[in-house]
């Protein structure tokens, strides 16, 4: 049979999956030595045995516990239960990947009347047993009982004690005697009685048993469903019971407990780095009942744990060789170690660990490659809100742009404008936004919305410009009619300064200096060790030179992806109106003519910036309504003008507008005349952008000798032919630029993969094609079946339910998008080894989809230019793993 | 090098692809001995190479020609060119699939003012020489020289002969004697002198080479090229050229010509069938200038050539051991057969003579089989209107909906109910249809539209309910006010009667009587034998009891597709309104009550009707928004409202209700809140429906011991996981259901395969699934990102420019769409060898698609009651195929 039960002395480090985090890294410190109290880990198959078997626990396992408990108990001289010398035991959660305080733990258990005289014969004051007996009362009744019996929680008893502090003229849980603390447990028993109707479990075995079950079925508790959810942990690893020897901490002024990090967790200096607080014990220290130490006063108040604390860090670092987060307990006069794991970390201090640990020849290049989170780079280049430590967040969001901002209330666009052109900063409020907010968006240091979720407009706004946001933020309220916004009851007016961490999703009051990216130092060093070894190509989504520049200074090869509509918004939406609109061949092409100059500046401006890198260039893709008014607003406006002034001048054109505007309208636009299908329909937008692409190139080449090599880019192909009959029409126009200019360029033809189609008949698209991207938002969202604009109303839902376990836009569905580009990338190199082969959807900055895209063997990743030192990261990873 | 030249002796009827259809079969009747006039075939590949080369022979082709020419003449004793015994040849095109009258032929070549007096010499009248030689000189103008000089148009030379005939008194061409026809040759030769400033080609074998060139060329003019993209015929398999010598029925009363089928191609009869016109040449019998005598006729005009004609028509029938259509010409009291290939016939026709030929012992069954186009069972099956063959139709639209229909004219929804209810067959007639018109169309004969292509609206509630329609019948013009239409400059009041045959696309005046469908005599024979060798099951889509019954009568094996859509309409819409605007779960569940029971009793009444087969139920699919008003003209009234009436009563009720109408508003409802999401959602609804589809099973159980296998079928799943979800929930609601009753019913829960991501994660998804049904239509909407509702914008510019081959919604899209589905049953069977699959979009009456899914190993197809019998032939086609 399957061991269940493992003293600590049996298990190891490489045991997680078994044993948990904890009670893994327990083992293995036991094993080397370590003072850590002794204990035993009930293994995390067994809490999957338990949820199987109606939450009972398995047969035979409680044979096992108490087989164990007997070997500590003969290792500690004490016995659970005895009332001569009482051995008291923590039982604690302990999953393969830590879940901070989402699962149950109970100190203090085996106390009990008896018992309790016990602790006292054996040393503890009466006061500190009176205190443990308190406060396991309090902590059984509800991890235990409270599920049952709502009274039972927490809350309550605190009450109780309250009561009873009022009565002793006490501030703080210290200035109740011991006197007081045993009428506390009177209390307490009496009133666990009056709820339940029975007694307090004195049955020591029955208290272990129900804290077993407790432990086990708080894997299924609602927080920690979420949080698994969130952190994308699978719901079907179960978690570890570890069942350990109380030491207490709070047994005198010889005792105290404290967490440390052996290197700082914030900047990354290589120094202790944690709190301490002398007579307490470890949930003191979360509650904050009192102010704790640093930890370098350890070596004034306890110099000799000091010492044995500072040897017993460096083993532990150099023997898990990364920085640990110990937490550990000082009883009478002597150390125990009670968990040791990696420390968490910002971005900033992953870095500079990783670099230093190189240095001191503790981990290898690979090694630090693989210690730092993709994402957590991102905190590298967003300018943070440097906030100071004492100041809370007033409110808290959704981190849907990262990077922090400063400004003043700005309730709309043109607020947000106005401010900005009294040159002072912008913080754009606003319940959501949509199209027309997108001025006041980039005229804003940052935006914060009430409403919205990750994929809404401006989060998605957010993460293509890179503007600081936090959407959906409840607290907020806002009234547009008086000019001010309300967070958690208290108002703001309109002007006033407000802060936002969009990385963090948290709001500030008042104004805060901003520390800018740096490419430099650390971070510099350790980008040059990810390009070493990474084999995919990173290249930039940017749409104009700033982005370009800004690609390039980021580290970006080259353009994956330039979209051009964007070159069709702000005071070119006339123009282009008057394209769409145009009665006849004549005045469309007088408008496109008009375009082509506008264009072509807008693509040499891009390819300075890129100085010679290449340049992917998506033709037009969207349905040309996007350009149009709003359908229904018009026909509204049309109808309530002829009922109420049946004789305007305007209404002729109005009516002209609305069967334009009809004419283009679709039941589906996603599915509509947009692409390469719009390219065919109407011919002359992209031949006016071809024209501009080679033109530009040619010019620069005669102006500056600067050789550009354009890759054209057709949306939405599905079929070989669509490809075949535009590359041809777009050659011509190719050709005869070049004529005109005299001047050769080499340019390349090439076609996004975006629908099913594409990727299914990737054997005869790939013929005609130099290269292919992926667009993975637009493949996910057919592959799927499901728009990303519609699927809000519904995803809450799916991902609540675990009917989807990632929202797919977040990252690429492997199994099912995944395979459809993996036949592709197949079938198209089979029939085309050279192929140049790339992703642009947003999921090309997304770690686990880079990772993907590296082990199907694409050429290179596009992503915003903020995501360049990720996807490098993601890549360089993915090399090191599929060695 | 290859052959590029074959002498009729020298090739064979298996030779199709290299000789075409024409030198096949002129080849196989050589060598089997029938008096063929000597010639030769230039193959289909020559062509190819001679549109590769620029519209040029290739060479050493010319060297190739004379050799074979010279052959012929030696065979015949006779030369081309030669004064004295002067060969005259006709030039045809026959490419390897008939393409009647779509490309060029030059008849008498050979002739100038030389060879025509060898042709007098030889036996020819002076009349009958020239007559020969002014068809030579307008024909070869026409074919050769009218793309150049539009003015050498055959019309311009028509022109000038009536002018002649004027000047002659002549009122038929035959009137105008030698002398005549004299002058009308030089008036012709000095014309083209004219136009084109040079004397006509007298050089012979510039003639020759001229017409080669010119049928070469003719492959590809636009006539051929839309007939081809029409028939679905490639367009690079080229013509071959035919270089026969000519033979004349145009030399005396000794002569003649004629078309002949062996049994008769309307009606299948076993009888010579067809006509001839003595003293006369082919063009003369197309063109009408006389009346044609009846095959039978040629027994007393011409006994022993008849003999020999049947002589003849009998070992081509036993030959080629098919129905055949021969060319015949009499010269001089000589039969020469000029062509022959597989006649023609309709549906009624191409059964009776298969089964004839099976019970003569021609053919096996299995030939029986293949011998009859699928889709021409449909005549089969559709009532046709007896429109006697004298008259004309008056307009032509798109045959969107087989079948015939007369009535009076309705033009709009109310007035084909007023007529119904009077008890006058009705013709609907509109610009187009929207589903506000269902109530018109289901009360009328038979719908008439002057927009809207084969997915029109029209066209798809044509098909699925079966009604006869024509649409785009540009012809028609409407005029609601005056409640009258136009076609073709004639005017008919709304009442009057009108007709259409709605297999052919035409319109008649008046009314006419319409032949019901039988199943029995021939066709049910037919049928018969079909069953034996199909594999495939077929099963109807139908969604009430009139339709089940309909599809039993017509074979129909089970239900494939019942849509519970259907049954929220009509008297219910408001029941489902009240549903969907509920603001608690209290009314909402109320209105789902009142809908159960009328669910139930539409099941009952389906289950009834298929008598203990298989119904497979599909849940609710269309979102809601479909159920509630348009949001445009709701938005519009009510701004109109406010504009006008401020304080009308209405408004609260239409804004709350514009609320709702927007809540429910989506950007692509097809990728939106739909199927399975929409259960998900809103579980309500699909717990009344299975709460109705159990119900009504129990109930049968217990009134009538009808045993009943409902199978739910859960639209639109991408994900297992939401079928696992939803077959929880709806497992309870059928196990409370059967617990109520008391009854246990078998009954299995499966899901349409229709979005791509379903396909590419069968393997995951048949574990829990008992059976899959491929819905193609959407799922080629989703596979080519492609909405048929706006794809009808640039879908006729993708055929037209050849980028689509077929409209992808006509046929499945094996390269792409059936990957995806041959990868969804591989992987389905390997994880669950007993899984059901079957398909259920339009496709599952598509011949094509059906062998596909014979092919990929699907279980049934299924399809609209009348495609049954085309998809059962279909299934058995593919068994014969496959075998």
């Amino acid at each position: 049979m399957t061991k269940r039960v493992y003293l600590f002395n049996e298990g190891n480090a490489t045991m997680r999956d078994l044993l948990g985090g904890k009670g893994a890294n327990l083992a293995e410190m036991t094993n080397i030595g370590l003072p850590v109290p002794p204990g035993f880990t009930i293994t995390t198959a067994t809490c999957n045995e338990f949820i199987k078997n109606n939450e009972q626990l398995p047969e035979g396992l409680w044979e096992d516990v108490i087989k164990a408990l007997g070997s500590v108990e003969t290792n500690m001289g004490k016995k659970l239960g005895d009332p001569s010398n009482p051995l008291l035991v923590s039982v604690r959660s302990g999953a393969k990947f830590s879940m901070p305080g989402m699962m149950d733990t109970v100190l203090n258990l085996g106390l009990n009347d008896e018992t309790l005289k016990g602790v006292i014969a054996c040393g503890g004051t009466e006061r500190f047993a009176y205190d443990s007996y308190r406060r396991f009362i309090m902590m059984f009744s509800d991890i235990i009982f409270s599920g049952q019996y709502e009274k039972l929680g927490k809350h309550y008893f605190e009450v109780i004690f309250d009561g009873l502090k009022e009565k002793y003229n006490a501030k703080f849980d210290t200035e109740v005697n011991a006197e007081g603390l045993k009428e506390l447990v009177v209390l307490y028993k009496n009133y666990f009685k009056e709820i339940t109707g029975r007694d307090f479990p004195t049955d020591v075995f029955e208290q272990l048993r129900l804290a077993i079950e407790a432990v086990f079925k708080s894997w299924n508790n609602e927080r920690a469903f979420i949080y698994r959810n969130r952190e994308k942990i699978p719901h079907d690893l179960g978690t570890a019971v570890n069942v350990q020897t109380m030491v207490f901490g709070n047994m005198g002024d010889d005792c105290g407990t404290g967490v440390a990090f052996t290197r700082n967790a914030a900047t990354g200096e290589n120094k202790l780095f944690g709190e301490f607080l002398r007579n307490a014990q470890g949930e003191d220290v979360v509650a904050g009942v009192r102010t704790p130490s640093e930890i370098s006063e350890l070596a004034e108040e306890f110099p000799a744990i000091f010492k044995q604390f500072v040897e017993i860090a460096n083993t532990l670092e150099n023997h898990y060789r990364d920085m640990q987060d110990i937490e550990f307990t000082i009883q009478n006069g002597r150390l125990f170690i009670l968990q040791c794991r990696n420390g968490k970390r910002t971005g900033v201090a992953a870095v500079k660990i990783a670099i230093d640990m190189v240095n001191e020849g503790l981990i290898t290049k690979e090694e630090a490659i693989m210690r730092v989170e993709p994402m957590a780079l991102e905190q590298l280049l967003h300018p943070r809100v440097n906030v100071p430590k004492e100041v809370k967040n007033i409110a808290t969001g959704l981190s849907a742009g990262p990077g922090g901002a400063s400004g003043f209330i700005a309730m709309d666009s043109a607020k947000a404008q106005e401010f900005k052109a009294q040159g002072k900063p912008a913080l754009l409020v606003r319940k959501e936004t949509n199209p027309d907010d997108l001025s006041g968006m980039l005229a804003a240091k940052g935006v914060l919305t009430s409403l919205g979720g990750r994929t809404s407009h401006a989060a998605l706004i957010a993460r293509q410009y890179g503007i600081p946001t936090v959407c959906g933020c409840n607290a907020l309220k806002l009234d547009y009619d008086k000019r001010e916004i309300t967070i958690s009851g208290k108002t703001y007016k309109e002007g006033e300064p407000l802060s936002i961490d969009g990385t963090l999703g948290y709001v500030y009051e008042g104004m805060f200096e901003t520390e800018p990216v740096s490419m430099t130092g650390d971070f510099g060093t350790f980008m040059s060790w990810v390009d070493e070894f990474r084999k995919l190509g990173v290249r930039a989504n940017a749409d104009n030179p700033i982005h370009a520049a800004e690609a390039v200074r980021l580290g970006a090869e080259g353009i994956g992806l330039c979209r051009t509509e964007h070159m069709f918004l702000g005071d070119r939406a006339a123009l282009v109106q008057e394209m769409i609109l145009a009665d006849d061949d004549e005045t469309r092409e007088l408008a496109l003519a008009k375009l082509l100059p506008l264009q072509k500046e807008d693509f040499k401006g891009i390819y300075i910036a890129m100085e010679g890198r290449p340049v992917t260039i998506r033709l037009i893709d969207p349905p040309l309504h996007e350009f149009l008014p709003d359908h229904t607003t018009l026909a509204v406006d049309l109808a309530v003008l002829k009922a109420t002034n049946p004789n305007s001048p305007e209404i002729p054109e109005k009516e002209k507008l609305l069967k334009k505007v009809n004419e283009y309208a679709e039941a589906n636009p996603m599915l509509g005349l947009r692409g390469c299908r719009l390219s065919i329909y109407f011919p002359g937008i992209v031949n006016m952008q071809v024209g501009a692409i080679i033109g530009a190139a040619c010019e620069l080449k005669k102006e500056k000798g600067l050789v550009v090599i354009p890759e054209i880019m057709v949306p939405l192909v599905g079929s070989v032919s669509e490809l075949s009959y535009l590359k041809k029409q777009l050659t011509e126009v190719a050709e005869k630029t070049m004529e005109k200019y005299g001047v050769i360029v080499d340019y390349k033809i090439g076609t996004m993969i975006e629908i099913p189609r594409a990727a299914l008949t990737a054997d005869e698209i790939a013929k005609e094609a130099d290269f292919f991207s992926f667009g993975t938002n637009d493949l996910t969202q057919m592959g799927y079946g499901l728009s990303r604009d519609d699927a809000a109303k519904f995803l809450p839902l799916y991902t609540d339910k675990q009917i989807y376990k990632n929202d797919p836009t977040d990252t690429i569905d492997q199994k099912g998008v995944g395979r459809l580009m993996k036949i592709c990338v197949e079938d198209a190199k089979a029939v085309k080894p050279s192929i140049k082969l790339g992703i642009c959807g947003e999921h090309g900055g997304e770690p686990d989809s880079v990772k993907f895209c590296h082990k199907i063997g694409l050429t290179y990743v596009s992503c915003s230019p903020k995501r360049i030192p990720v996807a490098k990261l993601a890549a360089a990873q993915a090399a090191i793993e599929n060695k």
